[in-house]
């Protein structure tokens, strides 16, 4: 298994576009993706409630083997109510006119300001555009990467190539845009920001659990701003270009589809609204995994712990202000928290004590490790075996900026 | 029933005083209030597990007649273990016998960092000072409430006097400090920033069902960080000097105890850290009551909706998808929100559309209301007859350079 420098079209079968239809004033604004053959997959949502058209269509639709995603960025097509939800249906039918496919084989998904209705018009002449333009390779992924972003500073992409056992080449690959309204919920049919993850490896069923599995444990431990959007969607699509044994059960390939996922998230997070810091949280110790879990996202949420990182205050006492606030189980006699890794790894607190003295050689060290781009906390509850990770961002002036004097 | 001028020493044989000892560099850090007589009351306490000592001392001490409150601030005396523990027994004791009381008898709180321990020479000292310097009237009452400060810029007090059926007036008072770390949770013994209330009104028993009322409709519906203090305390403390029948069952004096305590509530919001504009959210026809305040709290607690106010952007969107989030009812064909009060309403949302344009003359108007100190939001769920009401402040540049650059 090795990472390769790749984007959606690196797996065989797969091809894409990003076009510029005029939602935006200058920048790419809609992307097209699109196989080869028929695909086997999974889609997951939103948890919240306000869900946006596109999201409303999909889900009411119930086909998770989608063959061409179509996806805007601009406008979010959210709390549009009949027009919205027709606007959504409109799109798929004309993406699928467009590439003589069936409306059930297309994803729809918009991206932007909520409350405005989609300039259709436009939307129609650009995915005319976008399949007149369909290719494979990097800049047909980096265009597609770009077409779908927001507030996003970058493109996020991951590509994986793994050897199957009979010796197949398959490739899992991916694009992802997120920056703000990001805090992706835990529940089962759940989403995350739009994510985007292609393959050619072969499937024989639905791959519901092990696409949940693997956002689970990527989509599912970010946070940027606990707002959940009304408009995630994560897509896993397999279209079998590669052949090859089926993958359904292979640990190996569920690996690599998770570590795409993985580092797709950690990019979303890492160009959170105003973000200059990812924080990688691993809480251990606690009383089972979903209690861990708990412990982590409360912590990555918390706007005191945020601004402390923001500012490289190693106040341990916001970390543990809100774990007592999580709900979950610690005991503060065995509770342990440091940050850093291997040899540069300070405790702030353990034993039921602060272990840095204000204005100590200790506490100038533990400003230096907050002070890089990567701060590593870990935390142990010292009640039982429960382990997550969870992985935030820090909550800076330009957060403020971007969500005060921009309509997003 | 009339609002005046007025302190916790304004009630009948009520006493305070407000000194420096040390804590701080240079301002007043050490608060005593003293009832010449017996009292009876009623105390909160944080939801956080992570409890500060004072916190603990008091729960474990299950006393809630409090003849005389010792709080200190710069320090909260938060994480700090067993030797924790004994210092807020210590101050107990300390001022016990600097008054002449029983330990039983003090209230003890503490405000400020967390996580380092007290200099009890110096809260020694203080309590010792403070209890010289007890006096009645506008001077003591403003030391008092300057001493329990820290982040906060103002103090908060607020006064009510009203006679009651046989003639006997009797006033409500109180103090509060509170600017970060205000998320006061929802369920029965809990509490809020801390606040203190004194009156000279006669109880017979008591009064945790009414008090509890009275936080639920004030401090129970604020919001300025979503992170919930160690510390949070509210204290009602009734000492009858005023004589007159007992005011356990008059509607007319629990009315007053919560409008105190809703004075208090909207300036410790209004005070909130960096705020530059208070949010007063009304949410109407949701399933039920407790619909209500779960949809008010996360859209007060939104940083999307809170930037948005900052920068005075009619972002409806946000506060509907915040909405989404809360898990609340809601008919979004029904659903209406506005803002402003009286003649100078403005729709932003009803009957599942947006009202304003981009750039309409409404979408001016709308701006300029959002750029007011004071922002009314009113948002109708279309389902049902539950209400509530959520203040909550905007989140601005200062928050994240207050709590970035200061270690709190």
């Amino acid at each position: 298994m090795k990472k390769i420098n790749g984007g959606v079209t690196t797996p065989l079968g797969w091809m894409a576009a990003g076009v510029h239809c005029g939602i935006k004033r200058e920048r790419l604004d809609l992307a097209l993706i699109y196989s080869e053959r028929p695909t086997m997959g999974a889609v997951t949502y939103t948890q919240n409630r306000m869900r946006a058209a596109p999201v409303e269509y999909m889900v009411a639709r119930e086909n998770n083997d989608i063959r061409a995603f179509v996806v805007n960025s601009g406008n979010a097509n959210a709390i549009t109510g009949q027009q919205g939800l027709e606007d959504a249906r409109a799109m798929a039918e004309l993406t699928a006119k467009a590439l003589d496919l069936d409306p059930s084989e297309i994803g729809v998904s918009s991206t932007g300001v909520i409350g405005r209705y989609l300039p259709m018009d436009k939307i129609s002449a650009g995915i005319t555009k976008a399949a007149g333009e369909l290719a494979r390779g990097r800049k047909a992924d980096h265009r597609a990467a770009q077409a779908i972003l927001t507030t996003d500073k970058v493109i996020k992409e991951a590509a994986i190539q793994l050897k199957l056992k009979d010796g197949t080449t398959v490739t899992v690959a991916g694009m992802a845009k997120g920056s703000g309204m990001i805090s992706p919920s835990m529940k089962v049919q759940h989403a995350t920001t739009l994510s985007f993850i292609t393959t050619d490896a072969v499937l024989t069923r639905p791959p519901e659990e092990r696409w949940q599995e693997a956002i689970d444990k990527s989509f599912n431990v970010i946070n940027v701003d606990g707002d959940q959007s009304t408009n995630d969607i994560s897509a896993f699509m397999a279209n079998g270009a590669a052949g090859g044994p089926p993958v359904d059960d292979d640990t190996q390939f569920w690996n690599a589809v998770t570590k795409v996922a993985q580092s797709l998230a950690k990019q979303v997070v890492t160009d959170g609204e105003g973000a200059t810091k990812l924080i990688e949280l691993k809480v251990t110790g606690a009383k089972d995994h979903a209690d861990a879990r708990r412990a982590g996202r409360w912590i990555i949420s918390s706007s005191l712990v945020k601004t402390a990182v923001f500012g490289a205050d190693p106040n341990f006492g916001r970390v543990l202000a809100a774990l007592g606030n999580s709900g979950a189980a610690f005991n503060i006699d065995r509770v342990r928290l440091t940050i850093g890794t291997g040899g540069s790894t300070i405790s702030l607190f353990e034993r039921g004590r602060p272990q840095l003295a204000p204005c100590s050689e200790g506490e100038v060290q533990a400003r230096k490790l907050l002070s890089q781009k990567r701060i590593v906390m870990t935390l142990d509850l010292g009640v039982g075996k429960g382990q997550a990770e969870a992985w935030g961002c820090d909550l800076s002036y330009e957060y403020v900026k971007i969500n005060a004097e921009y309509t997003t």
